[in-house]
């Protein structure tokens, strides 16, 4: 029997190749017409919770001066992608992919590409919300960084290993450059949440005290903002395992604005954000009102500068922090006019966020939206 | 049975407690004496192959004007490592330390501590030069990153978990922040060398290639330049089990640096590079004649720039990049003009790094020093 046509690469045929030949077969100018990834089409839509990209096109045509030579670049990218593919070659990386493609032309001194981040990054990005695809899913992969732990098993397809994240160790599992379902399947989860932290050292203070096992729940870290695969992961284990999802970050701008990435996404990679966004995430703090409530000593607070302020009142203007509950928050803050760390609640004594912060928060419920 | 006073522990109560303490007694100025962290204490050790520090000393006096405040911090810092040790506290973070010690000394407006990176983290150090310990070993973390996959076991102390890094999926084994014997103890290993390669891109698409499985090696990376738990079990997995190591960088100035830090470690951290330093280390690539006996296509060279020139002629200076085989390469890359990136060999396929250029490497044993 042959093999079933993967369905990425009927794609890959479908939008770079056959309608590419018949412009050329109805004697037109070949024309790509790809969705436009400009800031202007990139919206918060508040119905789905998420930044996403809407409909707006672009075409990029062959005879055309200015469109010309991105317009070939743009077919050798998605060429070799699809090659990769059929070939059932490893997944490589973005400066891996751009060395695959930068050759000197024959009979020219004129090279394919010269540069990654103009040339073959945006075109990859092209590819992915055009085709409706991760690429992670076309055979890229980015630079992961992030632990996990927690009951969770997931079986990696390309290797085999069973993965059992109660038995990682004080280091925790790395979470892998590549978590889609084709490479990576989340078997059994009984984890009743997840608790992502913004930061390493408060991660790894509470994997040693075992707050996983005593709140059954998946204990994630994304080091600070988030690289793509934390990310998606996270949004797997909501969209697909129903987990609710809290975030424990600085209570600074800082803190609040990557706790909305992890939930809504951001403007520059609204495709993404669409895919790996989790709009029901919660945000568990650290928020002004726990200083008070939880006697937070005032040798923890760090005064305010001038350009967290400057940040707070970006952040006070983006559409998804305009509720009701993170405009007061962003308020009080300013008011307040300090930040206060996570780390920082080891000053009340080394187990307190494990034992008291946050079990506390979580019976309670208490958390911003 | 009383349990025996834990050795580190007694280091700290001579060193800050009874030295202290006798000064006092005999209505002397209590010192201490510091192993001193200059830069003029650092120097490069050809015999052991090595950074180190000297055996200079300075004094830190409570009754002087200058030093007061210091020598208060330093046995704050000291009484509260010790206490954490003795209470078996989980390990923390520097900044949780600080944050730990930060206090409002009571009746005055004065704290302890005011600033992490000037007031706790020097004097972390000069408790680790002064004991002969590392932070690991007196419950302190530093944030790690880094992954490693193939015929290892360890065995995690404080968990319990067995963590066999031949089943570790693509994701590979994160390496932990504590990798000394008392959190991690490495039960078994069958592999043959140790192969470490400065960049994920290049590490990830050799572990997809099974790399350490044909190879029977264990494939490390420490993500550019490597954090300090991946150098430490770098250098226990030489010391303690005989493990050749190969580094696998750029061809650039950046590249060898990283190669040599891994090495012979660094003037700055002289005192952890004693005992995270790997003397045996070889080079194994990317090398200027590597270009030649590959035939690596000319459009992956990139053409040096002055930045590039100048870091040359800085590493060129430095003592341990005087063997004369380092000389001449460096003399070589000048007049070659180009660097090469690892990432960049997939040009000739994808499968070139790990089957053909490796390979090719190990076996003729074609290695700088």
């Amino acid at each position: 029997m042959r093999e079933e046509k993967n369905e990425v690469v009927k794609k890959f045929e479908l939008v770079f190749g056959r309608e590419v030949l018949e412009d050329l077969k109805r004697g037109e100018n070949p024309t790509l017409e790809l969705v436009s990834r400009t800031l202007s089409n990139a919206f918060f839509d508040e119905k789905k919770g998420l930044i996403t990209l809407g409909n707006k096109k672009e075409k990029r045509s062959f005879f055309s001066l200015g469109q010309a030579k991105k317009f070939m670049q743009t077919l050798l990218v998605a060429a070799q992608l699809k090659k990769n593919i059929e070939e059932k070659q490893p997944a490589i990386g973005t400066r891996q992919l751009f060395y695959l493609l930068k050759h000197t032309i024959p009979g020219t001194n004129e090279n394919t590409f010269d540069d990654q981040k103009t040339e073959t990054d945006p075109i990859v990005e092209d590819i992915e919300v055009t085709l409706n695809v991760l690429r992670e899913q076309v055979g890229l992969f980015a630079v992961p960084d992030g632990y996990i732990v927690g009951p969770m098993i997931a079986y990696d397809r390309k290797t085999g290993d069973s993965l059992d994240y109660t038995k990682m160790g004080l280091g925790g599992g790395a979470i892998p450059a590549m978590v889609e379902d084709n490479f990576y399947h989340i078997k059994e989860i009984s984890a009743e949440f997840v608790l992502v932290v913004e930061k390493y050292q408060v991660w790894q203070l509470l994997n040693q005290e075992k707050f996983w096992k005593k709140n059954n729940c998946l204990l994630m870290t994304g080091k600070g903002q988030s690289a793509r695969s934390p990310r998606r992961l996270l949004a797997r284990l909501n969209r697909e395992f129903n987990l609710p999802v809290y975030v424990f970050t600085d209570l600074d701008p800082w803190g609040y604005y990557i706790y909305s990435v992890y939930k809504q996404g951001s403007i520059k990679l609204a495709f993404f954000s669409e895919k790996a966004g989790v709009p029901k995430a919660k945000f568990i703090g650290l928020s002004t009102k726990d200083i008070e409530k939880f006697d937070i000593p005032k040798t923890n607070w760090i005064k305010l500068n001038q350009l967290d302020y400057k940040r707070i009142k970006e952040i006070k203007n983006y559409p998804w922090f305009k509720k009701k509950e993170w405009q007061e928050e962003l308020s009080r803050l300013e008011k307040f006019g300090y930040k206060v760390e996570s780390d920082s609640l080891v000053a009340k004594n080394i187990s307190f966020t494990a034992n008291t912060y946050l079990p506390t928060k979580i019976e309670n419920k208490d958390f911003l939206p």
